[in-house]
């Protein structure tokens, strides 16, 4: 293989590595030691997808420091025991008992805190089903719930109605820990990094108001009970004063060590943007004529994508959205000898396939050709980017990563041969 | 309106003015003038639909030292007499009597030069079917073309077999030049210019071979006369010695132009490529996904992406490609104060509008609801981006240029205010 297959690789190892909780959370926490006051308590708080990794990176840095901790996660997340730290496995993407116990149980240890305490907040995705305290009773919270789906409300509305009606969502649970200071580190696994939707921003002032939530019921003709119609009328937080929000993992930061490892292997970085949000064939089709364009100039040079694409169902075949977008971008390089498109997932999985992602070089469209007389324009109509490049040896294959800050595509182009 | 709008419009005009035909021979004949003979004659053959407007570009500037000459385009675009040149208007896109008989009279002119002699060229696009001069009689030219057109054929296997049955294409007529040297001057409408491609190659050597016609009339059955498999087994030139090729419009001078008066406004350009070919809604959303992440880099930014993008049929409204891919970018940007996309057609059309293509900035979807009611996604749902664009005094109105280099989109950031 080509050395661009195995700079592609290093990129790829070296994104996801910065992108992991560990990492994150200890680059976070070695800016927040210093701030924190020795004589005060220090409490742990972990939500989401990722929170016992995150939880685990901040029990080995900080030691003893900490006083106490809560842990909430999905179920079959916990790895083990952390000391001193109380850890909670619970419902996702649907909130269950577990859920409301492992909250009430986080919220007991911020109770009566004082000036001199603080409260480290970790937050990664699915935060917001798996931490939560319903301000309604659990058939009410399931009925609104159902009439916003049904009725096609977007997610933003849906927000603005659940956090009125949640005890720690829209900046409520940094209240709840006043007037200690919560120092939220946050994974972010949603493009463009919207610190009150992530885990529906527990510790991040909200900017919805209660005019927005009345308007939202009126719209949808939604049916709800007196009590609830009472919350929705009390204003959430606007402004927190109690609180450092510091977003370390998240896809821009994917980027960012992209970059950083192709400078070091020679590369003229470029990144494009960290928000990739456009169908997977045609962003991969777009990057491909970057290389073509590009692979004339006689510089190294890596354009780097960050975001997450979406693929167009047309066919019946196995893939995901970065092996799609790597195998279109794989047809307008074809024979150029010295540019190569790759795009992983950073959680190490990408569709429903064993592959975190695809890769593909000027030779990618002859060896499919040859090895299963399919083209790629074939493939992709089948949906089949799994199998064209399996084909190819294009399939990047890392296993599990323990994070999820979205994708990263890489156009990389080295001088002509 | 702001800067962001006057900048664009400047950068929209100069990059067309740069692809205009007489700019663009103009230029390239200051670079052959010295080169010239003055003791030899000075013929000029001008073929495609922009062949009149380079022929009397020519002609301004050599004046006199143009012997005699001839040009053949299409019906309605000889606009005047150009003195010792012979005009003739015929049939596009396909060839008529009046394509043979214009092409005949070229022929005649180039007939018995010598080595003093120079032949001035100049192609533009649409040169296929307005300069030919078959091999083989007419019925027999339609049933082949008609069988390569139902078996659904390559272009490149059409030309394989096209440039055989020709006089005049696949280099044939730069062999008829010989031995006075060509000079071809060549306005490119294809991405990638493809220089065997535009107007069938008369005076480019062609990379296909007899083998290759063979195989092709093979797979795909075609029937044809033994006159005309005779003529499939000779070879077409592989290699010209007096020729000279300058591609002087194209898409990509159409990016550099743009990319210029971007760097005289005071804007740090990026050309991301020059063969840009995905769908038009989706390199919408990938360049306003761009303008979005660098909104805060606080430095004036400029990136230009040319090439022709297809548009996705999904709606009756009326559009273009290149307002269909300003409106789509409109999405990620909504709200910015200092990002806006552009994108428009050299050629001062887009679609079957009076527009040549679509501005948007960040007030773009905002003035678009507000004015008709509509989201930007219903309106591409509809493919009625005219209508949602004229809504928000997004239109961008040039009139017919006289030049078709493809099309140019750019993605403008200015400081954040």
């Amino acid at each position: 293989m080509t050395t661009l297959y195995e700079d592609a690789h290093k990129i790829i190892q070296s994104a996801i590595g910065a992108a992991l909780p560990d990492t994150a959370v200890k680059k976070a926490l070695s800016d927040i030691v210093p701030l924190l006051n020795p004589e005060g308590k220090l409490v742990l708080i972990a939500a989401g997808k990722a929170a016992w990794q995150m939880a685990k990176a901040a029990a080995d840095q900080l030691g003893e420091r900490i006083d106490c901790g809560a842990v909430v996660t999905k179920y079959g997340h916990v790895k083990g025991e952390i000391p001193g730290i109380e850890c909670f496995e619970a419902g996702h993407p649907v909130p269950d008992e577990n859920s409301f116990r492992g909250t009430a149980a986080a919220l007991e240890l911020v109770k009566g805190l004082t000036e001199k305490d603080a409260v480290i907040f970790l937050v990664s995705g699915g935060g917001s089903a798996l931490f939560e305290k319903p301000l309604v009773p659990e058939e009410e919270l399931e009925s609104i719930t159902n009439q916003l789906l049904a009725c096609g409300a977007e997610i933003t509305e849906i927000n603005t109605i659940r956090k009125r009606i949640s005890a720690v969502k829209g900046g409520r649970f940094a209240q709840l820990c006043s007037p200690a200071h919560v120092y939220s580190i946050i994974l972010s696994d949603i493009i463009g990094d919207p610190l009150d939707m992530i885990a529906s921003g527990p510790a991040y002032p909200d900017s919805s108001t209660c005019e927005q939530a009345a308007a939202i019921i009126g719209k949808y003709e939604l049916t709800i009970q007196p009590e609830t119609a009472a919350l929705l009328s009390i204003e959430t937080p606007k402004h927190l004063t109690n609180v450092t929000t510091m977003v370390t993992g998240s896809v821009k930061q994917l980027c960012k060590a992209a970059a950083e490892t192709a400078v070091a292997l020679g590369y003229e970085p470029h990144i494009l943007t960290a928000e990739l949000a456009c169908q997977a064939r045609e962003a991969g089709n777009f990057l491909g004529t970057i290389g073509k364009f590009h692979a004339e100039d006689g510089r190294k040079q890596a354009w780097i994508a960050g975001g997450e694409t979406v693929v167009k169902l047309t066919g019946n075949g196995k893939g995901g959205r970065n092996q799609e977008l790597a195998l279109a971008a794989a047809v307008p390089i074809a024979g150029l000898d010295n540019v190569a498109v790759f795009s992983v997932g950073s959680d190490g999985t990408d569709g429903p396939t064993d592959a975190a992602g695809g890769y593909a070089d000027g030779k990618t469209a002859a060896a499919i050709l040859e090895n299963t007389g399919r083209t790629i324009d074939e493939i992709l109509a089948d949906n089949d980017a799994y199998n064209g490049l399996k084909a190819s040896g294009g399939l990047i294959i890392t296993g599990p990563t323990g994070t999820n800050v979205n994708d990263v595509a890489v156009v990389l182009i080295d001088k002509a041969l």
